[in-house]
């Protein structure tokens, strides 16, 4: 380390992590681009019409930044919700709304809830304010609402984590015992919901959505269901005290011109969203099938992928490392006991086959 | 202020002050589009070609994250600069760089240094990091080295910010001064040189890269002369220790996809770099020769806008409002005595003159 450069203290001891390595790396490392990209929980099924065309006629505009208010999405984002626009804050994705709520309530030494293997960009986020993380294990494969609730409790944590449908186990709790867990939090504690996967969830899952509670914040994004994961770009919801707080810490001009005319369009095709749920729950049907007929466990997923239990983080790496060997790019989650599963988004048909029959050799060879 | 919120006192303390206001929220305060928009320094002769044709492809993958290591773009950009691709940071944009550099460098109550109304994103970061910023003021229409310097000593401000070209003035210093500038920091300073209008500058105005120099971290940008303000990507330069404090603190995945793409198509284009090089020059020198004709004063300028001066507050503020009433949105500096300017983009020939019509006719009525 350079003596000189002037780090704080926090960054100075920060480790040189990144919570998810790209498939970008991956095929540099090998010199061979995958054939199937199912690790990120990115849509197969791309962007609605309306979207493209948006996206293409912004593009004629790239010299000129966006609204730094996001305001034409506001209010059609508002009006799908029923709240008001200045119950919104758009930004970046929801990576940096993670960042954002972060910064608007933890100091160093902070105390923070989240679940053990939970989403790592949280983590980082929490680690560069200098909060202390306080992890709570999953309970039969779901994020533990007693338990991060006791968690909270015990550490006087003012800020907590939980995402509902859960990434990467892609389970789920229903509504009324997220909102339960809401009640009881402590009026100085602010609940981040991850819903990034609500769209895929079974209705009931998300509670209904009062702003007037200043006890939790929803986070919804245009990466998943609207497959715009490339263009970065988010939203949450909250009381409008909530979302002034995120006004004072927020990059105004971070959402980028494409990204805002490529959401706003979206919100215009419901019917290309109803496509997109549709042909994901037929994917993960046809993933459970897959797993079933391999004599593999699986959870049922309220998301756009599946886990596949392995059995031990052992034959996990190893198949992860097979179907890499193969072309075919996927994830696992990093800590035990989800460790001993892969995540596999649900693609199309036919990349679904071409999961099907290179993941039935690599299992086939490695046994 | 909801009570139960757990704000930072960071935070809870802050103005909910915007550094700029975007055009849009005039116009819709207004309830009519500008004609002309030559307020915010974009730019008016658009993105290369070769950039068009590579953001139209890459919204065919906007499914698809972007690399999070950035590694092609840094790659050119290495080569460009002649440094290390790990000499190089990629980031949404000049603003979310700011932000990283005063995450790793400022605690609470730590020193910062920056001219008296210079760039005001900076002061934005500083002050959500509770920094304590200490203002120096400009000299003859130039930010003052000298007296950064003596503030740098005198505070033991371990960051300085320094804009070269200038921004809200248009001014600069030639490389020999700003190379001496460094050279005088303490070993514990940081400074950031944003060089966002670098490429309108005069030869010679750009120290040379010297990225064994850790008191240095340079910065640039696709949004000016590469006309990519609303896709939200720009870099830096600087030792790879400094490179590796801000990988800890970046957001992997902040580059959106379509911006990665028509930055590296960009960089393959030097001629259509030239060309908005030469047409600003152009539109320069009629904004100054617009001026002189109305007997009013202008600062040489090294970036792609002429800060026109208009002898007072009062009267600059008087010009903004009678252009904007004519659907012409301009700036002007936010502080004295800068405030008695208002600043120009250079636009095409053809906004040129319908802004030299209105700006005379403007004045005409107002004296």
């Amino acid at each position: 380390m350079a003596k000189g450069i002037p780090f704080t203290d926090i960054v100075r001891d920060l480790p040189a992590t990144v919570p998810f390595v790209g498939p970008e790396a991956l095929e540099r490392r090998t010199g061979r681009p995958f054939a199937l990209r199912i690790g990120a929980n990115e849509s197969a099924f791309g962007v609605s019409p309306k979207a493209l065309e948006a996206i293409r006629q912004a593009a004629e505009e790239i010299s000129w930044y966006g609204d730094p208010e996001n305001f034409e999405l506001r209010e059609a984002l508002a009006a799908k919700h029923g709240v008001a626009t200045d119950e919104i804050c758009v930004a970046g994705g929801i990576d940096s709304l993670l960042g954002l709520v972060v910064t608007m309530t933890v100091s160093p030494g902070t105390s923070v809830v989240t679940s053990l293997g939970g989403y790592p960009t949280f983590n980082y986020h929490v680690a560069i304010a200098g909060g202390a993380l306080k992890t709570v294990p999953y309970r039969e494969n779901h994020e533990d609402l007693d338990g991060l609730l006791e968690a909270v409790r015990r550490h006087g944590a003012p800020l907590v984590f939980l995402a509902n449908p859960d990434n990467p186990m892609g389970t789920w709790h229903d509504a009324a015992p997220v909102s339960a867990f809401i009640e009881a939090l402590p009026e100085t504690t602010l609940l981040i919901l991850d819903e990034a996967y609500i769209e895929f969830a079974p209705d009931g899952t998300a509670p209904p959505i009062d702003t007037a509670e200043t006890r939790v914040i929803r986070m919804r994004t245009f990466s998943k269901v609207y497959g715009m994961a490339g263009a970065r770009i988010g939203y949450c919801i909250g009381n409008k005290e909530l979302i002034q707080g995120l006004n004072k810490v927020r990059s105004h001009f971070e959402v980028n011109r494409i990204a805002q005319a490529g959401a706003l369009a979206s919100l215009g095709d419901p019917e290309f969203v109803d496509h997109v749920i549709r042909s994901v729950e037929a994917g993960r049907r046809a993933l459970y099938g897959l797993a079933e007929r391999l004599g593999l466990g699986t959870f049922p997923s309220a998301t756009n992928f599946v886990a596949i239990d392995m059995g031990s983080r052992e034959r996990a790496l190893a198949t992860l490392a097979a179907l890499q060997e193969r072309g075919i790019f996927t994830r696992m989650p990093g800590v035990a006991p989800q460790d001993r599963c892969i995540r596999v988004t649900v693609g199309t048909p036919e990349q679904i086959e071409l999961f099907a029959e290179t993941f039935e050799t690599a299992l086939a060879e490695s046994s």
